[in-house]
């Protein structure tokens, strides 16, 4: 059970979020990658409203933060990779398999994500905004032509190179992004895919970690006493 | 003069492009990367039109792709670690200097530059179009706070963590995405940050080796013999 209040490695996440980010937040990542180390880790909370001085440690102001002591970094694919070169169920150790994986972890980040999150910030932020709604289907094209892209070079292979590594830990979880919409499932390959890294148990687990962090820290509602 | 036709290293690039492209296509980061560590590298020239099988290669059919005979890879953001592994000129060896290093790397790629290509993508490809025009302004806001972010976070030093890595050489080719702006003449730091990056020696050398390809194959313009 790697989270424990003792442990060396802290990660940053939040408290509490709206119910459409629960499950998607990005210490998942971390989560999901210290599961599959096998690595006890602490989690340090934070509100919504972070304190001015976090961006002393995170200059844009997300979650998570990564420290073990020796190595305090942030962003996911950097705290990814740092995690899989402790272990070779994240990261191959011969050259090409190692940086094969690394290219992933970046094209998730770089080549897929942002049109993903174009997409979501269009259909879950900017509702109704006139722009949002005339851009909404070029932007949707877009994420279609990504999604082809990956899952074009998937084919029928399991994972992206064969093997598991931190390029599959990122893809998958930025595929989760598109969760509210149907995008993902019409790639069939692509979307046994994101199942298959969802059922790993080390996934279930820092699923399941972060979710109970908001159960436990639910907001009162107003007038929910009544 | 580290581009040689018999080099074992290979990057791809394209033979040419449009006028507002020259001299940030991503190409550049990598032969930047090269020439800092002294690496010779050839060059494979693809059309604009790339064949179908180059999917295979890059399946986001982008350039660069990178081989040396060992390792074959795309993605700027992991090919400048590749190089970067070969020289503590781009990447520290004690592991905090290389993580912080790599994790400003992912920061440009994923935390900065998909704003800045929504901002060039409004300007350059969707002028005219209405939800560009409405869109516009939040675009650039977001451009806005996004630069504050690192400018702040680099205050007074010179490079992002004191000496200059291969987070610096990707988040400078970043910030000259939004050249045809004055958004980062607004931060001065951030400005003689990118001053000070494009003044080294190496990236002089691949911008001008960049810029010489597609002058060599600048296309006959209709009507040009008149």
């Amino acid at each position: 059970m790697p989270v424990n209040p003792n442990a060396q490695i802290e990660i940053t996440a939040f408290k509490w979020v709206p119910e459409f980010a629960q499950g998607v937040v990005r210490d998942l990542r971390a989560r999901w990658a210290l599961e599959e180390a096998g690595l006890d880790y602490r989690v340090r909370l934070l509100d919504q409203e972070r304190p001015p001085e976090y961006l002393l440690e995170q200059p844009f102001d997300q979650v998570p933060c990564f420290s073990d002591g020796q190595v305090k970094i942030f962003e996911t694919g950097a705290i990814a990779q740092y995690i899989g070169e402790k272990t070779e169920t994240l990261l191959p150790r011969d050259p090409q398999g190692k940086y094969r994986a690394i290219q992933w972890t970046y094209a998730a980040l770089n080549s897929v994500e942002p049109a993903l999150i174009n997409l979501l910030l269009i259909d879950l932020f900017f509702t109704g905004e006139e722009w949002a709604k005339l851009r909404r289907p070029g932007a949707e094209d877009f994420v279609r032509l990504k999604l082809k892209r990956v899952a074009d070079w998937l084919g029928d292979k399991e994972w992206l190179e064969g093997r598991f590594t931190i390029g599959d830990l990122i893809m998958i979880t930025t595929l989760r992004f598109l969760r509210h919409t149907e995008l993902v499932a019409e790639q069939p390959n692509l979307a046994a895919y994101v199942k298959r890294g969802e059922a790993r148990p080390a996934f279930q687990r820092a699923l399941n970690d972060q979710l109970a962090v908001f159960a436990a820290n639910q907001p009162q509602m107003e007038g929910a006493a009544v």
